[in-house]
């Protein structure tokens, strides 16, 4: 203990009507012999500062319960004002943009058929890489080309067909792009690494067959040793390039809950087939849960909001602000462990991948970086892996190739909103924009005041944010397409 | 750790994909070397009951974050919805009655000043008795006489003048009254004790001189040893009965914070003037606060509330309990915190009074019975010392005493509703009758559920009982005040 918090005990001590009346065993014997059966002694309150009493355990209860309450109440209260409106046909509707009445061409589901076309086609480039049908300066560019069209297309194809999509559909149509994007990235670098690896391998060999030509014992003995460690990469059951160069080996990545390209994935020996039902219950349930909140709760609570917010009231928009932003977070939650607890542990059940790791204890982050950091794994490793990691052993700085992490992360931010909505505000950008800042402040706050305050702003960011962007997005959205110009 | 835990430690360990898949050394080292930089590695999700991770405490923070902002929320909501209702002046009025019109008697200062008439009458009784002007069976007698018109009092008074009292006032007559009932029960019964304590040594000293008078020398030693005991007794600075039977002690006692009467209260050396003006502080702005909650939230809550009670509309029933649950919840707590722990430690502080028990930890209480004993110290004292210890001296068992104890306190519940109301329902009695079946479910579930859920259903009584009597009595109110028969 320090003299401070010493000094600081002493005082409260002294402070205290227990300590101040210092009562000595005789007078204590005294009064406790008297008639009248006294009771009371020099006590402090618990609630006194100089009580020392610290056990408020209880209080936890008390705030979840109270939780509890107002949240069956805020139920109540929906179902009195808005009636039932969860309607699964209705979202039969909007997936398929069946309702139009237009010409029925389905363009979200053939481009989502159409993905696997850039996919074999980054398979071949690579086999011809391999086969030294082309060079792999070439090839590499090539490679860049169909990426980058890849992630362009569902863009393209939007600009001509805008009217056949529905809202959902042109959604998960950017979402599998972007991930087929991510996966193609990691799977020619790979690639390209193990390239490079095996020509500076051939290049040691060479090196040391000419040194051999000169006997000299000593070398030959390292030379032997050098040679056995290879022996170990060719254990047998691990692929080695450019045996991985097959259909099946592209079709397992392009399944697997993963953005990271290896050879060799770590495998289960067997499929748990309780643990394969409840996670196939929680996303069949799931799904259902997060199409009625959203039309029971968000809906109503969306389209309410919209006045206020052209009209610039200040207290009515907070108002409604802090209305929205309980029903997105509970929906953003179940979001979250819908796709990154269920159904990714269900593929990595079904094709045996041993790697669950797919979020971290964000719920504990005492920073806001730590969060991005904790929340999505697979883009966090990705990143790490194929951006972070290549610029800083192409001897750039560390704060360097965080910038570019940032903005490639804030850009395809704003590609998964701007694109659906056909609408490009930056208010999804800006909302990535905000985080270095929110993330210097964060830091701050755990480091002074604690990382319990630390992991505050961490929530309210996210409970706060979210909302805040989707009224910007709803708001223009409606000017754009309800109100006369 | 028992088998049974054991087994399902390795179960668990047995389902996880980690330990499924076992790695040899070698098998790592193989994997680590090749040339794709792999990153993967087999690991559990932490959700998966069998990762074996428990670290959630950021949810407490989640949880209180969601509880502030909805209060904010509903804060905003309220005042949008009914404007600024807090009215200082409206106060004045409620309380003083002013506003009728009639005849200016203000009753309820009347009968607070005359409080004073049974206490003073009390102390006349006890000194009549002391010199034995009066036997001490006339004496007491006399006593309950006076103790019983004086609870009473309030009630024939309010039945000739009902129409000049404030609710308010008449509400802080009863309870001004129903503390005097039980301080007033205190100060005969003790002296009661010490005339019969001292009867008991005068007649032991008896018993002592007559065996003196045929000397015993072993005898001799004994008494002059209990002489000495009993001299301790006459130890400097104690009050011994029957001095303390005068006007100052009386008042003293009257105005101290306790409800048992005491010779020989403790005593603190000195005021500290920080701690009394902080509690000054929470007195004025605790009695605005509520007074401003009541106003702005309750009575608007309490008023829409009345149409579902009485169409007898089930959801909207709850709903509309729930919506009060709130507010009526917060108005209880700030209104404990100002009187238990600010007005009576205010009063501790003026009166150099040391025993600040007023309160115990009744928020951590895992069952309702642990709640009654701990959240109203002072009467829970009055109640032990008074009632039940004597009950059970006299020879009765303890279940007796205890269900003694709690008609008292029902009777008294229902005084202090019924009498300000005027309408004798029975809903505060019966919100007393459902504590004890409520007290044995809360303990049945503290010991096979466990200590959590029995806090949490002491908290849920809490939280949904009170607003529930409040709503039957507004309910009965409102149907024989405003509506036409």
């Amino acid at each position: 203990m320090s003299n401070k918090e010493e000094n600081a005990l002493r005082y409260r001590r002294a402070q205290s009507v227990t300590k101040a009346e210092e009562i000595t065993e005789k007078e204590k014997k005294a009064r406790n012999s008297q008639l009248d059966k006294p009771i009371h002694k020099p006590r402090d309150s618990l609630f006194s500062w100089s009580s020392e009493f610290t056990n408020f355990t209880g209080l936890v209860n008390w705030g979840f319960l109270l939780l509890t309450i107002g949240g069956v109440r805020l139920c109540l209260e929906n179902f009195l004002k808005y009636g039932i409106r969860v309607n699964p046909f209705e979202w039969i509707i909007v997936v398929t943009g069946y309702h139009e009445g237009q010409s029925h061409q389905y363009p979200s589901v053939i481009l989502l058929i159409f993905s696997v076309v850039p996919a074999v086609f980054a398979l071949l480039v690579e086999k011809a890489i391999a086969r030294d049908v082309i060079s792999s300066k070439m090839g590499v560019s090539v490679q860049i080309f169909n990426i980058i069209s890849t992630v362009s297309l569902p863009v393209i194809v939007l600009n001509f067909k805008g009217q056949q999509f529905s809202f959902v559909g042109i959604t998960t149509v950017c979402l599998i792009y972007l991930v087929l994007f991510l996966k193609l990235w990691s799977y020619v670098q790979t690639n390209h690494w193990c390239r490079q690896g095996m020509k500076a391998k051939q290049f040691k060999n060479k090196l040391r067959r000419q040194s051999l030509s000169a006997p000299n014992w000593n070398e030959l003995v390292n030379a032997e040793q050098e040679q056995s460690e290879d022996d170990i990469d060719l254990s047998p059951g691990l692929v080695k390039y450019p045996h991985n160069l097959n259909l099946k080996d592209l079709f397992y990545f392009l399944l697997a809950p993963t953005l990271c390209y290896e050879l060799n994935f770590p495998r289960t020996t067997r499929i748990r087939k309780r643990f394969l039902i409840k996670r196939l219950l929680e996303v069949v349930f799931g799904i259902n849960l997060v199409l009625a909140l959203f039309q029971q709760w968000m809906i109503p609570s969306v389209k309410n909001a919209v006045d206020p917010f052209s009209e610039l009231d200040m207290i009515k928009m907070t108002e409604r602000l802090l209305k929205l932003a309980v029903p997105n977070h509970l929906i953003w939650l179940c979001l979250f462990y819908l796709s990154f607890h269920s159904f990714l542990n269900l593929m990595g059940e079904l094709l045996h991948f041993a790697d669950r790791n797919f979020y971290n204890d964000w719920w504990n982050a005492t920073n806001i970086a730590v969060f991005w950091n904790t929340w999505n794994m697979p883009v966090h490793v990705w990143a790490v892996r194929h951006v972070y990691k290549p610029i800083t052993e192409m001897g750039y700085s560390r704060a360097l190739a965080s910038i570019v992490v940032f903005f490639i992360s804030a850009f395809f931010h704003e590609y998964l909103v701007s694109v659906p909505l056909q609408m490009f505000r930056i208010w999804a950008f800006l909302g990535m924009m905000v985080q270095p800042p929110l993330s210097i402040i964060s830091k701050v706050v755990e480091v002074k005041v604690g990382s319990r305050w630390g992991n505050i702003i961490v929530w309210s960011s996210l409970i706060l944010g979210q909302p805040l962007a989707i009224m910007m997005y709803y708001h223009d959205y409606a000017l754009e397409h309800f109100t006369p110009k």
